[in-house]
């Protein structure tokens, strides 16, 4: 039980001291992961640790403990860059999405104005002269059928709501 | 001069010690920015610095520092999440532009098969009887031209060169 003195927490066990009852790590270093604290204590050490949670009020430890062990586990996979690089990478990752997105926007923009420009033509072509027009209806018909029908958004509407 | 003993680098100072010749902050943390050592005493402590950089080769030693830097900063802007803050936020990022890619890219396709669609009902209505076809060659010159000048990924392409 942590903090009992009995079974002390995984940071008293390592560090060799009783477990108080008031121990700082006790509630975030159960005896049963003992690799958790050994990893921030080869890191940022224990007095570090213990300062930064002192500073703390409870409610926020176990956040500020799982960030400073992942920290930990980064910097020890990755002794150069530690979770730095995790940002570095996102950071590109961000960039080339962005570029992707502007590449298919401008797709977008550039088929919206070319199909403006086949819907007009349609139109235009059928402008038929009053005396033609008894012929042509159902042309007519077909054509308005074409554009009205166009609603290239409704997918892309459907995934959004 | 760093590690010339005679000027201790920023590390020795803020320790009070002597700066040797062979000291390992000295080629990273000059006189001139007592600040930058500060920030990473104060998080990892000097002794688990000495570790780290000791562990690596002398040509990395410079990222690790500032690597080391960035996230003792983070750490002492945001006490609970550090840059693990900053990485939980690129994350989101991500999927938000995953996401809007993921639309764009739906609506591309919309267009692309309506656009497909329209092509097709103008060539069914410019396909005229051999009777008819003196007559409407001048129609069918207009729609060649509409159909053949259609090249939607001109900007896209442009973009991405």
């Amino acid at each position: 039980m942590p903090g009992s003195g009995s079974s002390p927490c995984a940071a008293c066990k390592l560090l060799r001291r009783r477990c108080a009852k008031d121990c700082v790590f006790a509630p975030h270093f159960p005896p049963q992961e003992p690799q958790k604290f050994a990893y921030v204590h080869k890191i940022f050490g224990a007095s570090n640790i213990n300062k930064m949670l002192q500073e703390l009020p409870f409610h926020q430890r176990g956040d500020a403990v799982s960030s400073i062990v992942y920290e930990a586990k980064a910097r020890l996979r990755d002794p150069v860059y530690g979770c730095v690089g995790a940002i570095s990478s996102l950071q590109q990752q961000v960039a080339q999405l962005q570029s992707q997105l502007a590449v298919a926007q401008a797709q977008n923009l550039c088929m919206r104005m070319h199909q403006a420009a086949m819907a007009s033509t349609i139109v235009a072509n059928t402008e038929v002269s009053p005396l033609d027009s008894a012929e042509s209806s159902d042309e007519n018909q077909q054509y308005k059928h074409v554009t009205s029908g166009f609603e290239p958004f409704g997918i892309a509407e459907a995934l959004l709501s």
